[in-house]
C-alpha cells in the first residue's frame, strides 16, 4: 500500500476515443476514495498542460457531471501530442513538486505510453518519488499485451454500422463503393468493417490492411473477379496501406506530406487515397459508378455509437490504474486479458518498456490467405467488442412474381 | 371510392433513405386492406423493374418481416435514377396492363415526383387508367410543398450527431475542421449541422449553403476571424456551394467531370472539395492542422442514426397515398405540412406539376445575413425533426486550479 501523501494527476493523450473519458473518470472516481489523495487534478491538454500548470480541481466536480462527460465522447480534459524530452520533464517535475503531485495517470495509445515511460526514467534520474501509470486508449486497437484497447470496440462498431449502411446503399444503386478506414500500422479498425456482413452476398467484399503489401494490379484483379459476381463491390482499406517496400500508398500518390510530432505522415483528414483508388478503378476496369467515402474523424468521435462493453472496460481500467497504485505503489501499464473464451475480461499492470512505443500487429490468422479479407477467427474475436443492441439489417423475403410477357 | 380492381405496385425511386422503406411498408400494410386490391406489387430498382417485369409479391411478406424492413435504411426494393420517356412508358404500361396493375406508387424525390408526372400524363394518352400517386422522400429536403420531407430528419440528425462529436474532437487537438455535406442545390442538410451547437463556442462556426454564392477570399476571411477568436475553426460547407455565375466549386476545380441520366454533375463520393478547400487554408492563411472530411454516403444510409418522428411520418405518407388513391380516387402527391407551431403534421394530396421536377431552396429568413451561417428560425424549424432523445455532450465544469509557478 502507497502510503505516500499528495496528489493525483490524471491526463490525456493523442487522439480522443469515444470512451476516454470514461477512464479520466473512472481514475477520479476511484482516486477520490483514498485518504492518502489530497486533491484530483486533470491537466489541460495533456503533458503539455502540466508544464503550463494548467489544472482543473476533479475533486470539486460533481458525480453528476462525471457521469455525464465519462458518456461523453472525445477528450473532456483535451488532448496534445507532444513528447516530452529530459528538459521537457524536468519543468514538469518543477510543476508536479510545487503542486505536490505524487500519483500520475495518462490515457492514451502507444505514443503516450511512451510518454509514461520516458517520465517514469527522468522522475527516477531526478529522484522525484512519483508513481506514473499509463491506462490503454486506442481506437486503432495496436497496444502490445492487450487482448484489446478500449476505444476500439465503439470505433470498430461506427465501421461495421457504417458498412452496413453502405451494403444497403450499394445494393439499390449498384456500383463500386471504397470506404477508407483509419489505422496507421494496424489492420483492426479496417478490418471490423467485416461485422457488416449478414447475408452471403454482403460486403465489405475486400478487405485491405496494412499488415499486407498493396499491390494495384491485384487489387484491380479483386475487384474485377467480385464485381462480375455480383454486380457490385464493396471495399473496406485502410489509410495506412502499403506497397511492398512499406511506403505508404497515401506518400506515394500525394506530392506534400505531413508529419506530426510523431514523425507520423498525414493520412487522416483528406479524401486523396479514396479518390486515387476510384480513378484506378474507372480507368483500369471502366466500370462508371465508383464511389469512395472517407471515414475521417466521426469513426473516433460520432456521439450516439457507442459499445456499451468497451465503455464498461474504459471505465475499469482507469479504475484499476488508481488500485495498482495505491494498493501495490507500482508503476507500469494497465492490460487487458480475455481469459475465457466468451467473454470476459481481466486486468494486469506490466512493465511499461513492454508497450510503450511499440505497435501490435493483427497477427496472421485474422487475414486470410489471398490479403483481401479477414478470417473466422478474426470474426469471433471482434464480436463481442461491438457491445450489445448491435443494429441488424433486414431484407424483403416476398415472393418473385413469375412474368408474363418475358417468361 | 375509387372500385377500381387490380392490383398495387410500389417501387422506389433515386436516393435511397434511413426511412425509405418505411413509406413502402406504409402503402403494402394499408394497401392490403382493400377488397378491391388483388396484389400488393413491388418492383425491383424502381422504374426500371416495371419494364423489366420484375415484381416481389409484397401480399406474401409477412407482417413480421414488413416491419423489420422498415426499421432497415435504405431501399429495400433497390432503386434506379432511370428517367422514362414516352417509348419507355408504353413500355411499362404493357407490363402494368398484363399484370393488371392499377395502382402505382412511387417514393422518391424530385427526379422520382417528375417521373410519376411523365407516367401520369402518358397513362392518360394511352388511355390506361391508372392511380399514380408520388410519396416525398429526399435527405436533401428539397421538395416543393412540403414543410419537410421524410428522409430528412434523420440525415440531419447524422450531419448534426456527426458535428457534436466533430466539435469535441476539434476541442481536444486544436485545428479547422470542415466537413462537406450532401445538398446540390438546397442547404437545409448542411444547414442541419448547426443544430450541434450546444455551448456558445460550439463549431460550426461556420456554415456555407448552396444558396449563396461562395467566394474564397470572404471565405479565408471567416476563418481567419474565427480562429483568431477560439484558436479552432469548425466548418460546415455544401457539396453543393457554387460561385457567383452559378458554376459549383467542385466544377472549378476537378477537370473531370460525371454525370448521372438527369444531368448531375456527380458532387458525392468524392473528397476533392474538401482537399481543396483545406490547401487555400493551409496556404492562404498558414494554419498547420487543417482537416476536412466529406461525409459521404453515411449521411443516407448510417444504421442505427435515425429520427423516430421522422420515421413515424415516412410511414403516414405512405399510408395516407394509398387512402388518397382508395377513398378519393385521385392523382397527386403527398405532402407534409406544419399548421402548429410546436410539433404536429397534417397531409394533403397536391397535384403533382406543383412538385414535379422543382427544387425548393432554403428560405432567406433561414440564413444569417453574412451568408456564412443559420438563424434561429431555421433552428426551431429543424429541432422537432431530429427526433427523440438526440444525445447531448458535457463538458467538465471542475474549477481551474490557481497557478502557483506561473502565478
Amino acid at each position: 500500500m502507497s502510503r505516500l501523501e499528495g496528489k493525483v494527476l490524471v491526463a490525456q493523450g493523442g487522439g480522443p476515443t469515444h470512451v476516454i473519458n470514461q477512464s479520466v473518470v473512472g481514475v477520479a472516481m476511484e482516486a477520490r476514495k483514498f485518504n492518502q489523495v489530497t486533491s484530483v487534478y486533470g491537466a489541460v491538454h495533456g503533458v503539455r498542460g502540466i508544464v503550463a500548470e494548467d489544472f482543473v480541481d476533479l475533486t470539486r466536480e460533481t458525480t453528476h457531471n462525471l457521469e455525464a462527460v465519462a458518456d461523453t465522447p472525445s477528450s473532456a480534459l483535451l488532448s496534445t501530442r507532444d513528447k516530452p524530452d529530459e528538459d521537457y520533464c524536468a519543468r514538469m517535475f518543477k510543476v508536479m513538486q510545487v503542486h505536490d503531485i505524487r500519483y500520475f495517470f495518462y490515457v492514451g495509445g502507444n505514443d503516450s505510453s511512451d510518454t509514461v515511460r520516458i517520465v517514469n526514467e527522468q522522475a527516477k534520474a531526478a529522484n522525484y518519488e512519483l508513481r506514473a501509470i499509463h491506462i490503454p486508449k486506442t481506437i486503432d486497437n495496436d497496444l502490445m499485451e492487450n487482448d484489446h484497447c478500449p476505444g476500439f470496440g465503439s470505433a470498430a462498431r461506427y465501421v461495421a454500422q457504417a458498412f452496413m449502411g453502405v451494403n444497403l446503399d450499394n445494393r439499390a444503386l449498384k456500383g463500386v463503393y471504397i470506404g477508407v478506414v483509419m489505422g496507421r500500422h494496424a489492420g483492426f479498425l479496417t478490418a471490423a468493417a467485416a461485422m457488416a456482413r449478414k447475408y452471403l452476398d454482403d460486403g465489405p467484399h475486400l478487405v485491405y490492411v496494412p499488415e499486407r503489401a498493396f499491390d494495384t494490379d491485384r487489387f484491380l484483379a479483386d475487384v474485377d473477379r467480385v464485381y462480375a459476381q455480383f454486380g457490385l463491390c464493396t471495399i473496406a482499406v485502410s489509410e495506412g496501406i502499403s506497397d511492398a517496400e512499406g511506403t505508404p500508398m497515401i506518400s506515394k500518390l500525394m506530392g506534400e506530406e505531413e508529419r506530426d510530432a510523431h514523425g507520423n505522415v498525414q493520412l487522416s483528414g483528406t479524401g486523396a487515397l479514396g479518390d486515387v483508388l476510384t480513378q484506378a478503378i474507372k480507368k483500369g476496369l471502366n466500370i462508371k459508378r465508383v464511389r469512395a467515402d472517407t471515414l475521417g474523424y466521426l469513426q473516433r468521435s460520432f456521439i450516439g455509437c457507442r459499445s456499451d462493453r468497451d465503455a464498461q472496460e474504459a471505465r475499469e481500467v482507469g479504475e484499476k490504474a488508481v488500485e495498482y497504485a495505491m494498493w501495490d505503489n507500482v508503476d507500469g501499464t494497465v492490460v487487458i486479458r480475455r481469459p475465457v473464451l466468451d467473454y470476459s475480461v481481466d486486468y494486469e499492470l506490466v512493465p511499461i518498456h513492454r508497450v510503450a512505443g511499440k505497435t501490435r500487429h493483427m497477427p496472421d490468422h485474422f487475414i486470410n490467405e489471398a490479403s483481401n479479407g479477414v478470417t473466422d477467427d478474426f470474426r469471433n474475436y471482434c464480436r463481442p467488442l461491438l457491445g450489445s443492441n448491435f443494429p441488424q439489417a433486414h431484407r424483403l423475403r416476398a415472393p418473385v412474381v413469375p412474368k408474363i410477357l418475358h417468361a
